[in-house]
């Protein structure tokens, strides 16, 4: 297939190493560590447009062009990052990495652990928000990025966005946090735990040892991302889309998939088995529970958010009950009390937490005047 | 202990059986029945009084009182059924039974097939709700119940009401639905598909043969209702109860269960596995994805319940998200569009779908105030 001319092309990922010991939060520490990472458009002479895109939870370093030209499709935010989209490569100099813990490229699980020469597994340790916070700013030092224009993520990478505006207030200008929580609440971590126990009660899983066994924990996998799609999606989104249509022409009132909505979580689970790896998942959902930057502030999220510097862009969309309009609120509600600069965009869309990985018209426009601005500012202030 | 004074006090659950071939809307005919019922209260002279209790997902015949002085615990609707209580048993005779294909006392996967003279197990055929209204009317038959004072149900206990109400509109006077609708949306079948999903993918399951192998598909059985469970909670219900509260002191950042909630849903996830069986989950679930009572009318509600002649009452949940409050709207406006006579009332309550199972006081005034109602017009016109 030929690539689109609004595409940022074929793009080659790059390796970062840190031969360094790094302390986690968990208090291991990795004797070293690998970040896999992609870049997009040119860091100009200031070094003053780099943009960080964090990634969410099944998500990873790809996320705009292509690979090679044989590739049936393009990096999971292609419709955001590229020459004249919302994040212009024309203005914007992007950075995407893959999060450490991850299985995609970066130090995680399925990485050898020098302490024996084998792959960590399960004893890959815990990390966290904090943990990527500070693991990115080794790139960045790598990059030569002192301060970066912007970091921008959705979710889980909403989070990390929010992390570095606290952890980091002099090294960004602004946070973009869309669909977004200043912490998971009790349903949240439900579902999250009910995805752990899907994969760990899969009797290949073995306790996270299943490569060893030459196995894989695929139902567990594939039962946890049907629920984690279910809770991506809006009841009123899945009417539209699946509404209770069959998948064959009539009721045969038996037991197999007729439903349309059945056979298309079960092609979801099921590719989603075999593309991600169950330890990453398990360290990732912890990772969203363990989310709460208030903790370290007397549980007061406008104390905490009075260590940032930056600038926020909060987004959120009236369909989205995983991390619904009210989580965003209680952020912009945080921020104005803690006399932030802030702005924020609640957008309508049918599609649930899922919207913020669709190319929502007015969503779009709202990221594009932003970021616009702020190159604007950044000039005039040159 | 003692039994309350308000409570219908010692119960012996009774059997009916039924000796002639049953047929099923599948196309299976069962050669012979027997469902496990109680009843609370008297018959009065005239056969009026009789009120029938259809159950829930989990639910069973086990309404209301004590099966001995010693148990733990009263019927899983003891608070509504009793003297004194909305459902007063001074004024109302009240049926409750285990619906055919469950796992208490009634023909249902656990119970031999007469063709083999072993246990059906996943043989059992499909039932569905409209096969539940047919078997609960021979039960009424055997009582000498020509037409019940009202069929009450809640959830798929409220679409057993509503087949009463359409398919036999001579022998019931009113149908109460509670946290009802009159149709699963696509989310509310994708979380059952997750839930068969969970239990099918147990090793243990062993294609339904389980009990022939001597094993149980607990952890399926127990990931299955952990996901039912908190879709039978609402977000903020859970926020009141558990919050973020953690289960020991501090987070220690590991693997094990840390969450209050997590230990909770484990808990409910357990003690559900060890009671209910895994093929009459299967059953029960594809009852609920099945009832479509506008579907036998093309699709249209309004042609439907306009072959209803009792009067409806139809109360929903304000947290209620797996059959909100729009459901129970849509159920009105169409009983209104078939000018049937209809009463409704939407009762503030932050405990989600579980509510109609919780003495909320202006939930239980309602049913009262109708059921009095019920009995005084009966009187008048008697």
């Amino acid at each position: 297939m030929a690539v689109p001319p609004d595409s940022v092309g074929i793009i080659q990922p790059q390796q970062f190493r840190w031969d360094a010991p790094f302390a986690l939060q968990c208090g291991e520490t990795l004797a070293k560590f690998e970040l896999v990472y992609e870049t997009y458009g040119s860091l100009n002479a200031e070094r003053s447009n780099a943009i960080l895109v964090c990634h969410a939870l099944s998500g990873h370093h790809h996320a705009a062009g292509y690979h090679d030209a044989a590739d049936p499709k393009p990096g999971w935010w292609d419709a955001c990052i590229g020459p004249g989209k919302p994040i212009d490569t024309r203005q914007f100099f992007v950075v995407s990495l893959n999060n450490l813990g991850g299985c995609h490229g970066s130090t995680g699980p399925l990485s050898d652990n020098p302490a024996t020469g084998k792959p960590y597994g399960p004893d890959f340790p815990m990390v966290t928000v904090s943990d990527w916070v500070r693991s990115q700013t080794l790139l960045a030092d790598h990059l030569g990025i002192e301060c970066f224009a912007a970091v921008i993520g959705g979710s889980l990478g909403g989070m990390q966005a929010m992390r570095w505006a606290i952890d980091q207030p002099e090294r960004l200008r602004a946070a973009l946090l869309i669909a977004c929580t200043a912490k998971l609440s009790a349903q949240n971590i439900a579902f999250n735990e009910i995805a752990r126990q899907a994969i760990t009660s899969d009797p290949q899983f073995h306790d996270g040892h299943y490569r060893s066994m030459g196995v894989n924990p695929d139902l567990g996998l594939m039962l946890a991302r049907m629920v984690g799609h279910v809770t991506y999606l809006s009841d009123d989104g899945m009417r539209s889309k699946f509404g209770r249509e069959l998948k064959s022409g009539d009721l045969n009132r038996g037991r197999d998939v007729e439903f349309q909505v059945e056979s298309y979580l079960h092609h979801q689970g099921r590719s989603f088995s075999s593309q991600f790896d169950a330890n990453s998942y398990l360290l990732m959902t912890r990772a969203l529970d363990y989310f709460d930057p208030a903790r370290d502030y007397d549980d007061n999220l406008v104390k905490a958010l009075s260590a940032a510097q930056c600038r926020f862009l909060v987004i959120s969309f009236t369909s989205d009950w995983r991390f619904s309009v009210a989580h965003s609120k209680e952020i912009v509600n945080s921020l104005v009390e803690a006399r932030r600069n802030v702005a924020s965009a609640i957008i309508e869309s049918e599609h649930g937490h899922d919207s913020f990985l669709l190319p929502i018209p007015r969503y779009f426009d709202v990221l594009k005047a932003y970021l616009n601005r702020l190159t604007e500012e950044a000039r005039d202030a040159g």
